[in-house]
């Protein structure tokens, strides 16, 4: 069983995951400690494994930098990445954003696809509440193959965007907001209940989770 | 104090809340046996006082009606009307609706607001899933000098027309939906936390109060 | 705009929506009147297009069945289709549940997705208390290029699942369970919340919503 | 497309809001970094277009200020405002308020009226626990053309003012309780059921929501 | 242990609760069959104890009442009452209720402790919507020595009360009320947060628990 | 793999559950067809399987039982049993219910424990309201080797029994009460949170989840 | 009006309460300033009125001391006094806390019924689940007239000691626990479906309104 | 008394507890201060008593620390240990944890369960994400004689493993995740709706409490 995981004691690195399921190797930062997340990187290393990293904090870059692994580190989206982004594939990807708050969760969609070797177009700041700033790129979002929508508040743009497209869209609620928007519970019921067909929805600011979803998708094309 | 309310044992009949409010009398009938119903009826009809029941379910209506009272009354919407419209005033109100399940509750609005007056201009069917269908008759809303928007699902309505009027909007989410939209706590949040500015908010399902917050706006007109 | 929507009065039926969306025309039948819904299955039929409308009760079906329009009628998943299912496209989705109880939702994913075109194969009873039930089907399972995986109670079929393949998956929670399973919302948690990458949710019981998403993804394998 | 939105990256600022809605140009600060913010103001500046900003900390203000534009800062309620309130218009404002740790949610919406040109009176301390100071103050709110009410706790005092006023009444829910007022929830759910007819409801602690509202109600009064 | 409860095979009824607590023995016929209930009573009436029977269905009372046993039965508050109620005591007890939907809850309370020898006052249809109608009685509700206040919607009822009054205050929130009043939710919660000191509350729709609580209080007078 | 599941089109029933689990055989009828419920029955039949279902309602009971299986069915628990309950093991079970209202889940308990071949002792309405039932009957109860505690309202009966106990304790809180009880939200936040150490909880209204995990602790005495 | 409040601009300072309700005057001090603080300090005190002030930080009592007012400070409890205790009064309240935890809920009743003039007796460490300490206590707690019984957790110590004793019982859930004691949610709702009959509870962490709600309770012995 | 439990004042240490119930005497440190933390150590080794603390902060232990007593502390579990392990008992438990990030409460587990003379195995990083881990070590775990299993997310791991083995399953919700994991809601309603018979849940995070439970169920291999 050697060689579907390495196990370090506190973890059990899945070495197969890529094999299985056409994704890359990730690691959940939070909840890590400086010495287990380094130790982490360094198995992934020695086996020649590109791994990208979420949640990781400026504190937790700052300290397994200084092992002069080959990492890049995206501060507003938390995201590290060990290695190369894979040579890119077939297909575009559309991030859109309602507005400026949301850049971070956008942008960790946008990294984790671009690591997957996706090609990604941004289109931010694009919230109902003026239209017409949705409008004017609408033909641009249409040329995309999948669409992922990132959106607080009341999380609108994915309901409006959705009527507008024929591509896939998964609609990532942000926990932008105050008040009754309870940590992006508003965004996310509001997206679930879409009166617009075709939307799937994941978790409250996993941008993460939205990219991985999409890269599934953009696979079809390949094949 | 014979004059403020008439005290009928289990109710006291609040006879100066035109005068306070500037609102019309109203019953709420759930929750009234149909005998108390009546005889609520019947004293305002003694003091000549024209009175609008919401929620008055058609087994309370056909006891009531045996009364010879002159009654009109909506199936769709529960409501019923002792008396007739007030003189039409100034200013015109729409009434929009995301989708056909949502017209009880905007003719529960429209009618209350014709009851005190208003004239209103309905829109229904206008949900943003279709954007085309809001915005062939967007001219027209914007001729009017305060809206109600009534949508359940995620209601997405509001945030879309509130980017593009200047009239007030009242935003009244419906228990439309199933699943996460639990009875209409998703729209609810959803209108809420609307990031377009100038939304008010009425309780789920509660057309008779968005009219009521209409008339008292459209009074500005009359100053 | 005679030609992107038609206006019946109580509803604009949206004309265009195949071309804009590439989804089929539907109906929520639920919370219309019958004779709204015979109304608006007569003009999309006059229009020559196909429609299908979900959530419609028996009772609904029992009344427009009466106008001879070419309508099937499937009780299990409550769906009602008016015309033909479109001629068979590339790609296959397989959909999958975890219990018995899982199969009006299973079965309203399934149907229409086949209304649409798509080919689908039903693994049901899959679930993971009987791990074995699921592994003896996962190379079956692996072939399909979409996955629809319906599951209430605790929802754990879908994170074992997404572990296992390739394809994107998209993820129902039911309304099946009692107690704390609070009609789906565990189950919903439980899926926006796996630790499998990858997986989007929909509404609970939302088997039409999971279909048109996976619709729309198929579409990707025909460019 | 130039002169309806200013594309400067992150974000797409919005120049036809005023035109559209008739409300002024508004920033939400909270969630933008320093830096993204004075660009903001900067491009607003160029455009010699007056600017609101709600949720503005103490430490975005202090630097932001160090560019020189013209700006005025209040740290109780975090609004930031860039260029001369507009010329005062017709209709007056009460702004009341339950009690003295409301004060910075009802500055936010007496500032923001202010800076659209709306005169406003307060009256603060008015909770309903001394029915007593309310009623000593109720005749001179009575002769306000709208009446923004905020209140913490359970809110009874929307309840009691809508009963006793003729105006249109925006009630404010504020996050100041403790325990099961859940950060305003209670107050919130309180609002959104007054027993008192006419009330609309915005979201907890949504001073700059109320007082866009209510500016959008008194321009009835410029027709 | 023969004379501190009886044991009759379902159920252990309490012998001593009167002793101990001071309180009139009590039934919770919700989820009992009319078999069992008809069994409790009869146990209790050989024993000589008088008892009260809560959320006593009519169904049930009909199938109860065919014994014979010395029986008192009230539809509206679903209490059924074995024996006579007891000799008047000290102490006034005033229960007021909001609106007339509350009366059933009311009731419940009024007629408990009448049957614990309490003389209750009752003020019906007070709500602060129309405070007039409230203030009018005023004078009376102070001379009480316990107040029952009983209130659905947003419950403000209670805070207005428990500003003017000395007597101890109970509040009782109903599930009177629609949309985002949550079955009651919006109620209990308003009363928990009530800005006016000294109140404390009950269960939704619990008149009974409300009338022991005060009947409790009230035998501090005749110490 | 035709010896670990047989596939009846609809389901794939597990036939070796009892080798991997050491649990029996069960069906959760709730949500099956009649027509389902019985071919279930009649394949573990055939293959000569005991089998217990659980919340099998009296109509689809009168309708498998035509077939002439031999079964067993009781009515307040609405558990039917397939076979003969296996011949008695070591160890005693004790199930003790709060109140009378309780007994259909405790009941589901005991049943489902004879059936796997548990002797049980019933002890039924030791609530804490009346501390000399439970104390009465300490002794009894302590000679247990599980106990399973069953409650509704507040589910206070597990923190005391707990802390006079040493077996094992499994609390299962149910659905009994009202209002704030939030159909067994109450209890079941109550008994995760016991102050008591050593208790572990259910679903609510669980009784057959209780008795599996009872039954799988009472092996350890076999061992 | 000028004797019934002092308005001192972000106050109405109610100087007629006592007169109303018979209760002290009091300050709600979290979400004031230190400068507000000590204003409204100043100014009860120029008007020779004791008050007492909850929810005080150290903070804010180390500003407002140096003010040399005859002001007194607990610092478990947060609470702050400006003037003497009021001279004893009939009646004894006994305070009961669960755990150590508590303390400082239970310190902010006692130290608020002291200031009222009641007699308090502690009775801390009592929770049921070490039952022999509560009832080695049981006869001392039935000596008083009324009980205000703190706890957080599950809160069963109050079904138990309501089930054993005549006075009036108020319950206050605390915020102690973690997980899904949901910040006193699980104690709360716990209280509110107590079994044992004649509790009434105030707000999670509210010692100071189950303190003013005993006072008015004790003032029945003085009559 | 005083050989049941010993008076210090803020607290009665329970000292019959062992005799009860079976279990060592445990503290929960969370919200004692320093000194009283210290004081109940040094009470409790007086009297020869080894006890564990949970929820200990580094804070509070280095304090303690200073005392000199025979004190252990782990970290990351914040588990502070007075006295020896117990003497090793028959019986092995088994902690499974689904990933790294549930390590703290997973150890919680482990070490009390060690402090009281368990054996314990630990199986770390087996989620479901990578079903190959949990495979590869489900042999060793079912020699165990009873399981914990600890998760975060949406707990899968628990119904996968209930299914595959035959000892009792106690479950342990984590507060791992983010989003609409709500702090470990989403964990504890998955657990509780596990469709895996014989599965038993504590509170989130409550390694202590599950390890309690295994204790007491461990205890029947002895008799």
């Amino acid at each position: 069983m050697a060689d579907v995981y390495s196990d370090i004691g506190f973890a059990k690195l899945d070495l197969s995951r890529g094999k299985r399921t056409g994704l890359p190797e990730t690691i959940y930062a939070a909840g890590k400690t400086k010495e287990q997340l380094l130790e982490i990187l360094q198995t992934f290393h020695q086996k020649n494994i590109n791994v990208l990293a979420t949640r990781c904090s400026l504190e937790q870059y700052e300290f397994v930098k200084k092992s002069h692994l080959p990492l890049r580190y995206n501060e507003t989206a938390e995201i590290l990445r060990l290695g190369e982004d894979k040579t890119p594939k077939n297909g575009v990807l559309a991030v859109c954003a309602a507005g400026t708050a949301d850049l971070p969760v956008a942008e960790e969609a946008a990294l984790t696809a671009e690591f997957s070797g996706v090609e990604v177009k941004r289109f931010y700041d694009v919230g109902v509440a003026g239209l017409h700033r949705l409008l004017s790129k609408i033909d641009e979002i249409r040329q995309a193959d999948v669409i992922i929508a990132v959106a607080g508040f009341e999380g609108a743009l994915i309901s409006v965007l959705a009527g507008l497209v024929k591509a896939p869209l998964i609609a990532v609620p942000t926990s932008v907001g105050y008040g009754a928007s309870f940590q992006g519970l508003a965004a996310l019921l509001a997206m679930l209940n879409s009166c617009a067909a075709g939307v799937s929805v994941v978790n409250i600011d996993n941008g993460f989770g939205a990219a991985m979803a999409a890269c599934k998708i953009l696979k079809l094309k390949e094949k």
